[in-house]
């Protein structure tokens, strides 16, 4: 179930180091980590290692370990699990040696951002698991500001894949737009006209009737939008759209209910959860 | 159990600004919202509302209407419900009119840190609750990169006190400080010593014996952290210490224990879930 | 030809304000405009109007009065051309009232923004007029570092589409990929396995086997790019595809060569030289 | 006609390095380059040379390569070209080795910024080579926002000077300012009066006679700029003004009547186009 | 002594609102201003008063009240006292009425700013003062980062005129760059050769032979700098300089030795302690 | 009286790495330093030193370097005097071999900040010799916008300690705070009430009755400020106090009176002119 080193591409340096470095002045402040500057002598060394304390899948090593080199250039890491891997309660994710007031100073920003980024891809992990390979498991736009491009990696490290980015990169014909456009049909035309070439087009139906509308369409939708729909409704929409779209299921699917409504055929279900009700994966510091 | 408008100081905006405006453009990207561009007439005003669909607490409703002002400056925005107070499924938060396209381009950023936020306050509100008036709930630095200032804030508005901000604000001194100073009287001498005569030093401490340490100590900590201790050594250590330090019970306190660790006269109980592991606040922006 | 005010939604504020003031104080320096305020008695007031020195067609008037608006925020001004109209050799654009230092401090960086989009907008017009309604003119990713989004926008004034964005949004298997990849199939399989729901796949094809491979792949590309082809392959691959996907032309397409190309049938055509070769648009802004 | 490794001081990196991540993050967006995640092997090395397409004059390699640098700070390049340096169609500017999808993710936001200033180097080098080497070619303040240090750097690279950096360092007092000063006079009185000892003066004038005001004034400007003259006038402005002020010739100068014009005899002459409307120098990106 | 409000240009509000806003950030860190949230109850208003505790000249008086508009954007203020003006002990600068907390909040940013631009005006003005109206005062590189373009709008709000803003608009050739190009007349050759039209030429010497080589150079500085020359020196530099350039005394000279050097008849005296060693002018925001 | 190395912890270099970098863009404006580059053959080497010029204690060495590193990157330095060491006229603190025009490019922005550190670190120094080892000499938030955490730190460097970082570290009710609370008493109070678990709180009081209510108050501020009290009331404030809470004493206190004010027995004494009017140590640079 995991997503091997050779899939998982990694977020590129340049896209997660400013947001490292403003965690770790948010954190300092202007005068810095009072308590081990106070307690911890100068030049003191430390061996540590990022340890997890519940069974989980990773994501955000390279930006927790990010932290610690900013603060130390010269500490020595070895990871040893990489994201995407499982990992059980004791398995040890990297091992540091570094200035221990360093170390002390960066733990909670690299902790912080690799316990969401792996609660992240834990419970992302737990829904491609239930939901089988043949579904592919997507984020929503509901995550939390500044974070979207790391929150979205993490998604891929447990085994998803990723919904629209944001608001300039597909189409999402949602039911407020399609009241004031006037209906299916006539959002449909709109978007076909303004779109560019190389943007989808996906329309979100309330029902069996919205959809048979959507599929109607002469150029109808790429992707088609099944919100909230029971899964009868479901295995419904599946069978009368023949393969033509992808067809994807959301609204209040949960680790629970992820399995039948993949068992339903649709292609792609979003979890706005995943992104927007993380539960922290438990990750620590130990020294060794 | 609310913290009424009298008591809750708003943030002020001029922390908050820059993040909504970064969250509106990681939204937006280079081309702003295709879908609303192409599908809703320009000009179109539209009537909307935020509305909670779950019972909880509000926090961040201002900072959600400036993500709409900064989209449409001559949006008119009604607040029916500040921070800090409490809602039900169905009760409108704030109702706006305001350019069709801009609101629907805003509406995401705007949920994604009401719903956060409001998560936040809702579960401060509810260990606060739990625990009674007399011992105070706070959060911890387990908050997410950029976020600490609203998410302390919307603990602040669940009604709970916040602890430290960042590592210059107070000394705490953990397990492994003590370990690097050479024990609790070395750590806290070292602290004493170092420490503004503005800065309070807290002690981490993990059993009874090394509460005593603590204790008797010449110029003893403010506040001693009880981490990990059962009800019956909370309560033993309540009874020593005699009022003569503050008592923070922290380590895996949830909501059905909260109650039973307030009983034993702890003074201060702090819950790293509340800023690490958030629920959001079901909340949408329904068109009236 | 002209792009309507009703169907050119304008660029959100939010994603042009800080290029504006960043341009504004790349001008002023630290010591600000010496030569208004040596020269200009304090509290002047001055009339001026932006007017076009040729014909062409108007982008960024916004923008460039957003710059007139932060030096004087009591400046009334008075926009006569929209985006994406056409002028003539005198035509005034815009009508300005402004104290008088703070307007020529802030001209030549208003003139630059403006002059610069309004020949993107102009070059592209040119294009579609040429080329014809049927098929669209695109820009391509060959634009200048920190300028994308405005001149994007500034094709869609020209009465153009846009290509993808940027990386993120959308699939270009170009020819290294295919030749790392291990030819088209390979690279459209990856892609295909790779790719979300909403990221449509283009394949660059060389020739005319390159096409056929691509056509015949099973889950062909949503477009292919025909790279360098002369007008006669250009007509061939519009027959062989009947339709079967979107057809992208590119390549030193010019002014001149446009209307063969949108002759063969193809649907796209995309021309780098919109935005990495800009003929700035000559426009003043005179005192009246 | 080339300018020398010697003689041309290399731009700080602190000075465009921001702009080169910039420029990575916003062609990156939140995702990174999805297509070469997915359809190049990971750990595939490649190796690389930008190459000229046309002949010309090249500026912005360093910036280009920092580019790469970024990406892959492990990336090991051969610089055989460097800027102010000619290169004929097919000439090979720089070598690279570098992890292929880090290559392939950074080459368009290195292409684009080379090309562009190779663009502006070579229009400078044209109009030097047409003018002469008693003549200075300069650019004006009609630069692309962000991008003026870059711009004035390539005017350089092209064997070009500078005309002043922004509104601070130098008076140029227009048309504008003597109508709103009340005459040449007055205006060079006031200029004189306010300005600090280290910054020169300016004026422009439209025809002989307010260059016989300008040359008439007691403290004269140290330049007079003769906008729009025809030949004969610039070859009377130079007969009339003996040497006493540095001469600068500027409006619509074009690499057809630049020679004319420097056979005048004239100081200094600006050309707006050079910055302002840049054709892009043509050079690739080959795999080698 | 006064600058008059006519004769001081203000300076661009883009230069210097963000260094307010990053001030107030500075200050509130992430929990903003405790002490008045807790202590003033909300909704409180306040009538406040700048009020100057010492005899001086005001600078910055629109940056300090930028910093209360932004907290409190309905605030009332009447500015008496405008930068460049002299105040007595007990002179009211400004008058607001705001909201209490907000004030008091803004407080010490906005007199951190105003007391010591005010210092640098204060100083200037005694300068300008001792020196008669001959010479010109002028402030140095001598700045500390991020606040020269306000460290030299005091000065210019002191009576003084500026030295060059940064490296890039004007040539000073010190004694390092003399040895290192190999002597006076080489150093100025080289600059010559290199600078461009707008940028004057200032040479340092350090006593009355290297004057002599800098005069006797064919197309000597525009500039001579007298570096630490004995009043009987500079008296001498002037005689034999007979008018042919402008001259700078510097070096170590202070309010009482002003006057003896301005007697001299240099041009213009640099003053670093101006910027470099500010003493505060004492001011006070007082309750009324 | 000097800090030893191992006693000051360096400021982490996160927290001022952007501050150099934007000192030299502010320097090197658009075009570098013209100077060098015209008169400094390229690839010229420089040994230099930064040598005092007058007796003081050093503060800011790394982040001086840290100028002369970015711009170039090979440069050797050898750091001989740390910060919070004394120095003589004359002491090599550092020296430096790099390429000539990049550090004569940075040596103004390294000066600059080394200066006015120094210039603080040798006055508190002098403060805390003539005040005794007894009492904590601190500075205030009367600092320069941007340079707090820079200015806090010399302070430390010069063996004094630190006030409060900001507004949300710790409560420090003033005069106006206690008249909008009501007095002193409720001021108190309601601080106690809305204050963390690790705020401390401190008081401002007038004179010996005020005092006397703070004393008197049963849950009493952790620190009470006792400003502008004479010898004689600052004498019976301590005997009056008998230690139940820290004295601090402020408000004109100078150099010449601070050995009095530490005789009566306050715990720390705060000096607003120790960051508010900073006369900047003497340094140099000097080629060697």
């Amino acid at each position: 179930m995991n997503v091997t080193e050779a899939e998982l591409a990694p977020l590129p340096r340049v896209l997660y180091e400013p947001l490292v470095r403003a965690a770790l002045v948010e954190d300092f402040g202007l005068g810095g980590d009072l308590t081990s500057e106070a307690t911890v002598p100068a030049g003191t060394r430390a061996s540590a290692a990022f340890v997890a304390r519940a069974r989980g899948t990773i994501a955000g090593i390279d930006i927790a370990c990010e932290a610690i080199r900013i603060v130390d250039p010269r500490a020595t890491i070895a990871i040893d699990v990489r994201d995407g891997e499982a990992v059980d309660r004791g398995t040890k994710i990297a091992r540091i040696d570094a200035d221990a007031r360093a170390l002390l100073g960066a733990e909670r920003t690299a902790l912080n951002v690799l316990s969401h980024l792996s609660g992240i891809a834990t419970a992302t992990a737990r829904y491609v698991a239930a939901a089988g390979n043949r579904v592919a498991i997507v984020e929503t736009r509901k995550t939390l500001p500044g974070l979207r491009a790391l929150q979205k990696y993490a998604v891929r490290a447990g085994g998803g894949k990723n919904h629209r980015f944001r608001l300039d990169d597909a189409i999402l014909i949602k039911d407020n737009h399609i009241a004031l456009a006037g209906g299916v049909p006539r959002a449909l035309d709109a978007a076909r006209e303004r779109a560019g070439h190389l943007v989808k087009i996906e329309v979100e139906v309330d029902n069996l009737s919205q959809l048979d509308e959507a599929l109607a369409h002469p150029r109808g939708a790429d992707v088609i939008l099944l919100d909230n729909f029971s899964i009868d409704d479901l295995t419904e929409a599946v069978r009368r759209t023949r393969g033509r779209t992808i067809l994807e299921a959301s609204g209040g699917i949960t680790l629970d209910s992820v399995a039948a409504v993949a068992a339903t055929g649709v292609d792609v279900i979003s979890v706005g959860a995943l992104t927007h009700s993380v539960i922290a994966l438990d990750i620590a510091l130990d020294m060794v």
